[in-house]
């Protein structure tokens, strides 16, 4: 067991900030609630990022930017938005500082102040949907197909490395279209798109689901989401896809001229993943070692250490090491032969294993005797002998491998942690007991769903997009209900 | 002519502007002084990005991300830093946004003031060398090589599109060494890599220089720079690389342990380019029909464009189409076939050669006949016949040459605009009359930079790397002078 990770039966979330901390992926920063990520960490979420947007792209969508701020009237058209996001806004008053000519000292200029305030974006619809008005007259402007890669900033009270930063990294979709019909279908593809992402390269379970109206983004119709089970129980939702009706295009004013020449108003959707996928990795797969990630997103796949005696035998090894490092990267594969000898091998091994590179191939003198090394799966950290004969067929299976299992893992965790509850006592007693998603009837109400909230912390994730048709009791009130929702206590 | 966009005889920063709008790379937004990228030119900036990223971390740098807010008192800790900065700040002084008791407007909530001021970052030297701090304690920590995309915010009064925007892209590039010669090589290279993107990819000549120190970034102990030369004669500053010399070391205290054990301050750099390059691009090789971009750059390469009357030819000409596109993708080159119905050929040319696109293909009915097409480079816009056989072939060989001659076009320009200056009569003659490059001996004073600057409006844009000595009095002052050095009228 690493002594510098705490143990996730110990302290659940001390052994979460340890695998990000210890593990490289990223700092605390001077500033309140905002984090430095780091190198590894960075190089994940580039490889998440140009996979994403390879599959927007290929879906038709293109990228753009639009201003870090909103003007503070902006966030005020549209009702339920404002509602939702004015308490936790950054706001740029000024726009110059000044020496105080009695202290000498740095002070905000009073005579450079806005006439009106600044937001930081905490999301883009509004500034988006006033652009949008420019750039859409006729139903030959439709539909647009924009995505956009940016920070934002919520200010949040409690923030969590990742999970919930004041500032963190996203990309944030906003299309417009002619027809309600057609936003419907984007918004569902795009939560598609975030679901085979999240299964076949996070190797993280979802269920698809769209929310209760309780847990909508403030200005949509219908939020579609999903939600991932982590190792403690908790459900964590790892991306949304709004359809956001005529709501925005009727807070800006943007109407089309359709085919019969009548004015209308716009469809819109938004979607959106961001850095806070990062932390649903990380708590997905991880072990008490420190962090397990899968290989098709590691930052790097493969480690090659050299152990030896001597320089004569560390040139023979660095040979047969660049050897076995081009047939890997002739594969795709990415590698490193790390040879630094400031450092022992068994630091090393610790090392790569906290930061959760998938494979690590060890090679001494008399492995080449033998014409064979020794390879480690980071995932079950067992150890196998490999002749150097079809090491790199070897090593692309093992990298193969790796990925289904994380998933086949993390899958049966979540599979085994849906729990039917026929009463709130079961409902109560499944949260403390067992973790995971509670299914369970309940009559539709916001009232209900507050007070069970209220009750025992957990919310509906979701009504899964595949749920049957179930006659039910609600599991509060008793009143009737057609189908079960998804409940947990979440991040 | 374009009836769209100003002729650069007439007006040529309107020139620029009808450029940028009507050629699709950006739009005016809502937010002083900030623009939003459209997708062309968003495409545009990833194509940039994409290239020198590549370029980055073949010489071994990694990306990180840090906030994007900067505690008000660590601009202070550098003196000539703050001093550089501090007049062009946006300033965070709240959190949370209420809704007025009386009026109902949405107005700050004071009682949500930050204590300490939040400055959104206009570059990363403060909160990156403070985060040093923490990863830099032994020689073997050393180098740090770091860098990172991200927007900045410089507060400026007057704006223009993609120029000088009071929000931009960019990258900056932080690197921490053990010995001030591997900081000064390290601000080499990375204005050698700028130099050889500005040229091979952007077709854009540059000098390679040093700045005076009346024109050195704030904290710097050398800033080097490549200049390029625009159609109206004036610079513009592509892209800057300082040598930082300890001084945010010292003022963020970052000491290593060295190998004779001995603490000592770390040695810095930083370099960026920005979206700036967009407008620099866009100024150096467009004409009065509209952009005119580099091959290597542009979103779209070719776009294929069918003349036809009635079904039957159309999907002739669809199938000969496609052929020529998949040949075409086989190379690696990015075509598009337009063949949308809703617009004529002649609209859709005028707006591909708005839009830049070097080669356009036409294919009609008789074309097809004899197994040929139109084909039209957008650089001169000539118009030839092509057979075939063979086409893709040609469309390479014609990408290249368009990339070359482009460069070659701006290299003979600004080659036969650097004009030595004896006195100052010649000096603001070949400003007034020329432009271009004024070559001079300067006595290496502030005040005579000043003195220069304000009667001509001209600055030092750089002192040429290779610059030859070469004994001479001041243009100025008469005073002696070891070397020329490059005035201009700037961007």
């Amino acid at each position: 067991m690493s002594k510098e990770i705490t143990p996730r039966n110990k302290d659940y979330a001390q052994w979460y900030n340890d695998l990000i901390i210890k593990g490289g992926l990223a700092d605390y920063s001077a500033v309140r609630g905002c984090m430095v990520i780091k190198p590894h960490g960075f190089s994940l979420w580039e490889h998440m990022r140009d996979e994403l947007d390879r599959q927007f792209k290929r879906t038709g969508h293109q990228n753009a930017y639009f201003p870090l701020f909103i003007p503070k009237s902006f966030l005020s058209r549209e009702a339920e938005h404002v509602e939702g996001f004015a308490k936790e806004c950054a706001v740029v008053t000024h726009y110059r500082l000044k020496s105080d000519p009695d202290s000498g000292e740095l002070v905000v200029d009073e005579e450079a102040k806005l006439e009106e305030e600044l937001i930081i974006r905490p999301t883009s619809e509004t500034i988006i949907w006033d652009t949008y008005k420019t750039w859409i007259q006729s139903y030959r402007d439709l539909p647009v197909l924009v995505n956009q890669w940016a920070n934002v900033v919520r200010w949040e009270m409690r923030t969590r490395l990742f999970l919930r930063t004041a500032e963190f990294l996203w990309q944030e979709g906003h299309t417009a279209h002619a027809k309600a019909e057609e936003a419907v279908a984007e918004a569902r593809q795009m939560l598609e798109i975030y679901a085979r992402f999240a299964e076949d390269f996070m190797a993280l379970p979802v269920i698809k689901g769209v929310k209760s109206p309780a847990e909508r983004f403030a200005g949509a119709v219908d939020t579609y989401c999903i939600e991932a089970l982590m190792q403690d129980g908790k459900a964590l939702q790892a991306g949304t896809s709004h359809f956001l009706g005529q709501n925005f295009a009727k807070a800006f004013e943007v109407q089309f001229l359709n085919k019969e020449n009548q004015l209308e108003y716009v469809w819109a959707t938004s979607w959106g993943v961001s850095t806070r996928l990062i932390g649903a990795l990380v708590m997905a797969h991880s072990d008490d070692e420190g962090l397990v990630l899968p290989p098709k997103l590691a930052p790097l796949q493969v480690v090659i250490i050299p152990i030896y005696k001597g320089d004569d035998q560390k040139a023979a090894l660095d040979e047969k090491a660049a050897e076995i490092a081009t047939q890997l990267r002739d594969k795709g594969i990415s590698v490193r032969y790390d040879d630094d000898d400031s450092s022992r091998p068994g630091w090393k091994f610790a090392e790569y294993e906290k930061k959760g590179i998938p494979v690590r191939i060890v090679i001494g003198a008399r492995d080449l005797a033998q014409q064979q090394v020794e390879i480690s799966r980071r995932d079950t950290r067992e150890k196998t002998h490999v002749p150097l004969e079809g090491l790199a067929e070897q090593v692309v299976a093992l990298l193969e491998d790796i990925q289904k299992q994380l998933f086949e893992r993390a899958k049966a965790y979540r599979d085994t942690h849906i729990t039917p509850a026929g009463n709130m006592d079961e409902f109560v007693r499944i949260l403390d007991e067992k973790g995971g998603f509670v299914s369970a009837h309940w009559d539709g109400s916001v009232e209900t769903e507050h007070k069970i909230k209220e009750m025992t912390k957990a919310t509906i994730r979701c009504i899964p997009l595949d749920n049957p048709a179930e006659a039910g009791k609600c599991v509060l009130t008793g009143r009737p209900s057609s189908q079960r929702v998804l409940f947990a206590r979440a991040y």
